[in-house]
């Protein structure tokens, strides 16, 4: 079913790296096998409902710049939306989408109201996804827009907020539930305070450890299989977030009890905010054994919030897959573009062209991941660089069998100086070089 | 014995806040009882031998500009340092004081060397406080500066740098010991990397718990009182560093059981880096029941590496001592001037003056803090703002008697919408500015 | 008139340091003789329309949280608004506001809409300023905010735009003549770029500067008395805003022959930004002698964008006020307040107490820098440590009467080799937190 | 002639794009014919010697990593090291250095000592550029590691120290002429301030301007054929540093008379401290006509301070190398690597390595950047964007042939009411990939 908005616009192929076609692909063969298994599978793109079709191009300093047939409706202008929306998954040949339940369902007056919404608009989802073959890699509640959750969702300090928060949760976990979504997703963007003089750590804390138990407790009971991914974010909207960084998440849910049931979905954006790299988020999730999903898009570097372009720097992104390759590929997750557009692009093809670029270059950065993993580019240097410690003695070290007198003892026996060795970053850097 | 250093300069006495003598104290009158307590026995002071000591003014683009009799030298210059050292702490009245052993002792050509070294300063140094009825705070290892730590100290990929921080470490938490010292502090300034590329995230974590397990049954092995401190840095000297945060270590800890036996140093410097203020690193450490000791030392806001100035913003001081009341004060803990004169304040006069400005920025900060906290300027309101939490049917929902299809179920029943209440952020600011 | 929007409120009074009244001022007594003038003629405090009338609470992640009778609406609102507005102004006793056309008009569907619009609401405000004895500081016209100038007023592509934003300036300045405004300010929200890709320098920057060229013409063709006023902001809402800073804004200025017309309007929250402290970019306008005003927010150190904050760190304002005063005080210029309350401050009464702090922070300042300037307690040593510069021969060098050749004999014949001295950086920091 | 320092490495060949070999380039074919002109006489290679052969691998937390044989010397030694560098030029077939005077000599104990020093060395390296061909990109003066600089070099508060710093320019200044060097370049890294407290802005500036103009006079006075080029920096050694960014410089060059006389070295890490894309910077100085030279080396964005690392990411330098050749190309200037080894690099052939990796990345970026620019394949979509501009009524407009007032009556005459056209971003991000 065409709905015009895309004009005569046909399904996005894949051309080659020669093709200048602005509306072709010229890495994502989805079909094409890297590493025993089709891009498609490997990259399992999503597409963000609220960017790409709900948020209207407005900043702080400037409002609706997009032009929009659905903007300012009622449950048919939601389902136009929609129809929009599933359009452009297919003309994309995106497998997946994401949505929070306040992209697709009209604002209603009361909870129950909004619940009826939701499930009209889930209903013809069902149908859409049926029609397309599109998927859903995970939804989500928004707790952070509407002025009741000002001041937190979960954390909030008037517990009818706190009662609000898991209501709506639960409507948007069964949405997920019904449209056999993948993964739920929780992003506190209100969970975290604007001052201390007015917040109480402790307190906040354990409720939103409660909130999260009771998600856990939830997907038990509805047999949902998918993954429940916390998404880390360090601020923005507020000045601190609890789940600031993979890091941080961690140490929560060690906390409470939770790493076990609890997984990470990683942003480029949020992680460069928290000071760190993409990667860096990455592999410390898979140290910790909590590597869920990501959001694949990028923050503009020379700009303290969060800018959500499409990604295209394929050197970094390669460093990401990497990361994503090591910890064996997703499993439940995806790649999730987080993006939106310049509030420039007012132009129905450019939601297109982001997503193509964005697309094409996650494909080229997978594709020198999985080489280099494959020729041991990187994983060869790193063995021999730890090798010493293979030797039983040291060993046995790790394992905590010397105590620290017997090693000063050891150190001054055998009159113990190490001499440093070459770390060869540039070596590295220039091999990575060869592959992107 | 007066060394000659300070000239003629007499012990700093407190004079009160209409003096104008650069040599006197304003504020800081150690006897002054606030909160039911001596404000000496509240702040705890303590002078850090390195920065006042052992840096010569060097920065990335230039070398030393201070011009020390005690520099380039063996062992009598060692104690000629110490001399004026124990002759500045007197002068200040400082009751504490912290050092590595790099500090301290001229370095050896061997292990062996270094702690033959480092036991006849300590000899020393047990003399010197003696005499002058100083204390040693914290002492700690310096596991940075030689090259043989340039890859890492515990998480090295050589084994044998492992076993030669073993051993120091235990040389350093003898000489603490020996000392009185009342806590053992660890910062990890080569535990990080500098590229991922050539680092094993998982593999270094173990080695770091290792090494903290050692560290902490050393400290029951030999019957060490005091506490032992991680002291968070996110980055600088290296890209990252795995103690990033108070959250980050939390997590470590808990990750590896050690929870219940570290607790944290916070510097504010440190706080400001890793994108937090110097008060949320304190409130989540008490959140986190691992509050140890502080830093009390200011960066530059607008420069990104670690300025470590002396502080002097009496507001921002008054919010941090705040928490460290909240925390119940310092037990081994206090205020460690981790502060160094900007490299043109080369005058011996510099060093009392600098160290004076921030013992009288504490005082005020600290005198702030207790009478805020004696008002409940700032609790009356908290707990007011939390007070929803207290009924019978939110304690219920904090402890879990709730499922999340219950609160659905409740939520739709009753109709409930909650309507926002005012943050009240700008009136709290006005109350803190009532008492700064 | 009351409108009842602040209940009974009363007009806020002075009650002197010691009062707990949140609804008094503790500093700014107006009437109060500081260096020869009263505080209120020293501060001219302004507040802005936009922030405290016009913003709805919205974020980007988060719509309206406040709930004001006057949105939403049409003439008759507008004037509600101003109503509001006014009183609020005489409650506080602020001398002065500030007004964008955006803020006070309603939207029309075409520019004469707009000017017919304006022009209404500019005769009820006069009536308002005949009736409150409330000033006009500045008028300014918002190019930013509407869609139609999302790629810039003056810099954009589209000669059109250029015209339109011509246009807008015009009955923006006729304005501000007519309510007796004493100056004009442009801010360039949309003057820079998101990408240097759809982007050609050095056309956008003749445009921009053609534009002020009109303004500056149009200002002596019409008699404004008033001062012209660019804001330099680094950034948001763009990626690279052209008036970056201070420096920037000087060096277009000398380029296209305005720095004689123009001077800056500088605000605390763009200049941390950018960089620099509020007192680098006074010193500095100043210096090239182009200081006008000052929007006195200030920005949360840890969040990457504009928070526009009441000011509260009277340290820090001292410094800044400091250097007003060393630039001879305000003569056109003042202290307008473009803070916003926090979101979550939805009560009436909060619009109140956040510039109560505002201006009693304001008045601490003022005060201190005042009685470091008459005491000479900062001014002394400064010229202390230049002095030696005042020596014929020294001055001889400065006006060019060396070569450069003649120096290297100079030096090498007398052997010069010149002793650092202290720069004494913690004595003057102590200094003056003996005055705050 | 060998010294051994690398052992049996020959001089690096360009095996092309497939070649794994390590001592290899792959992409810097020097010979390689692109847009018209060798790859060599495009990208005019240059080795910083002080980076590669004066810094010892120190930072703030840790001395010397690097161990070699020219270390701790006199001239002997200086000559080692020129003998090591010259060769490692040849290895790498890099057509030119760079040099301060203090990374050469032996540090005297006056002035004539430094000049009968670098005098010597100059001989010598004379002696080696006749050998090997190499030459002379730039020389400068180190007037920021000596203590003596500490509070300034022009800009100090002791007029001996501007006189000595004028001293040490002019014999680097000579010896920069008697090399043949191609421009003589100013970075002023104690140009400015740790506080504000102890500076007088407006004198310092005069100050640096006088200094700058008796650089200027000296150029033409000894028939220097190289342009003088001043390097911006925003901080770091400095707090604030007064050639803070391109745009700063150019009003300091204008207020002073300087701007035809004075151009720009731009550094990418330099750029991004400040808070602009190197791009910026570049597309800047072209608008302003004060395009000079280059430092081709990175910073890290996770990190606050200057890391100095070899580049690598290809895409960007793309756009820096556009911005390149739309300013027409280097005509004195070139590509300097202001790049320094990590710390943990301290192989010999590590220094290759990571010459070698910036070299090619730089002949990936400028190929591309050449073939964009051949293509238009970013220059038609500007010229289409800007189009309207070309009508005679909008280039009369530019001209200042209308005045506000017109263009109002104008405006509302043909109901002028502007619709927004797409700015295109992604579509151009995707272009730009197209080529990288």
């Amino acid at each position: 079913m065409k709905t015009g908005f895309f004009g005569d616009i046909q399904k996005i192929k894949y051309e080659g790296p020669d093709s200048t076609n602005p509306l072709a692909y010229r890495f994502y063969n989805p079909d094409e096998i890297v590493a025993g298994k089709r891009l498609e599978d490997h990259l399992r793109f999503a597409v963000a409902y609220w960017h790409s079709f709900a948020w209207e191009g407005g900043d702080p300093f400037g409002g609706r710049t997009f032009d929009r047939p659905w903007y300012d409706g009622e449950m048919e202008k939601a389902k136009l939306k929609a129809d929009v929306a599933f359009e452009m998954f297919s003309l994309l040949g995106a497998p997946y989408y994401c949505f929070h339940d306040a992209d697709v369902r009209p604002e209603g007056k009361t909870f129950a109201e909004n619940t009826k919404n939701l499930e009209e608009i889930v209903d013809y989802f069902a149908q859409k996804q049926e029609e397309t073959g599109v998927k859903l890699l995970w939804g989500t509640a928004n707790l952070f827009s509407n002025r009741r959750f000002m001041s937190g969702a979960s954390t909030n300090p008037d517990p009818d907020v706190f009662a609000y928060s898991a209501a709506t949760i639960k409507t948007c976990m069964d949405a997920t539930q019904k449209l056999g979504g993948e993964n739920y997703v929780l992003w506190g963007g209100r969970e975290g305070y604007e001052t201390l003089l007015n917040t109480d750590l402790s307190r906040e804390f354990d409720q939103m450890a409660r909130m999260l138990h009771m998600v856990v407790d939830y997907k038990h009971k509805i047999g949902f299989k998918g993954a429940i991914l916390v998404e880390p974010k360090p601020q923005e909207p507020t000045k601190h977030q609890y789940d600031y960084d993979v890091a941080t998440v961690y140490g929560f849910l060690k906390k409470y009890g939770l790493e076990n049931e609890v997984k990470m979905n990683i942003e480029q954006g949020h992680a460069i905010l928290a000071g760190h790299t993409f990667e860096h988020e990455l592999a410390l999730a898979n140290a910790h054994g909590i590597f869920g999903s990501i959001d694949m898009n990028r923050n503009d570097y020379q700009s303290g919030w969060d800018t959500d372009q499409f990604p295209n720097n394929v050197p970094e992104m390669a460093l990401a897959y990497y990361q994503v390759l090591l910890a064996g590929g997703f499993t439940t997750g995806g790649t999730n573009f987080d993006s939106k557009l310049r509030r420039q692009s007012i132009d129905p093809e450019d939601l297109l062209i982001g997503h193509i670029g964005g697309m094409d270059s996650c494909a080229r950065g997978l594709k020198a991941a999985a080489k280099m993993l494959e020729d041991g580019a990187l994983s060869k240097p790193l063995a021999e660089r730890y090798a010493k410690w293979d030797s039983p003695d040291a060993q046995k070290m790790l394992r905590g069998e010397y105590k620290l007198e017997e090693l000063a003892a050891k150190v001054e026996r055998e009159n113990i100086n190490p001499e440093p060795k070459s770390g060869r970053q540039e070596f590295l850097e220039n091999v990575v070089n060869r592959y992107v």
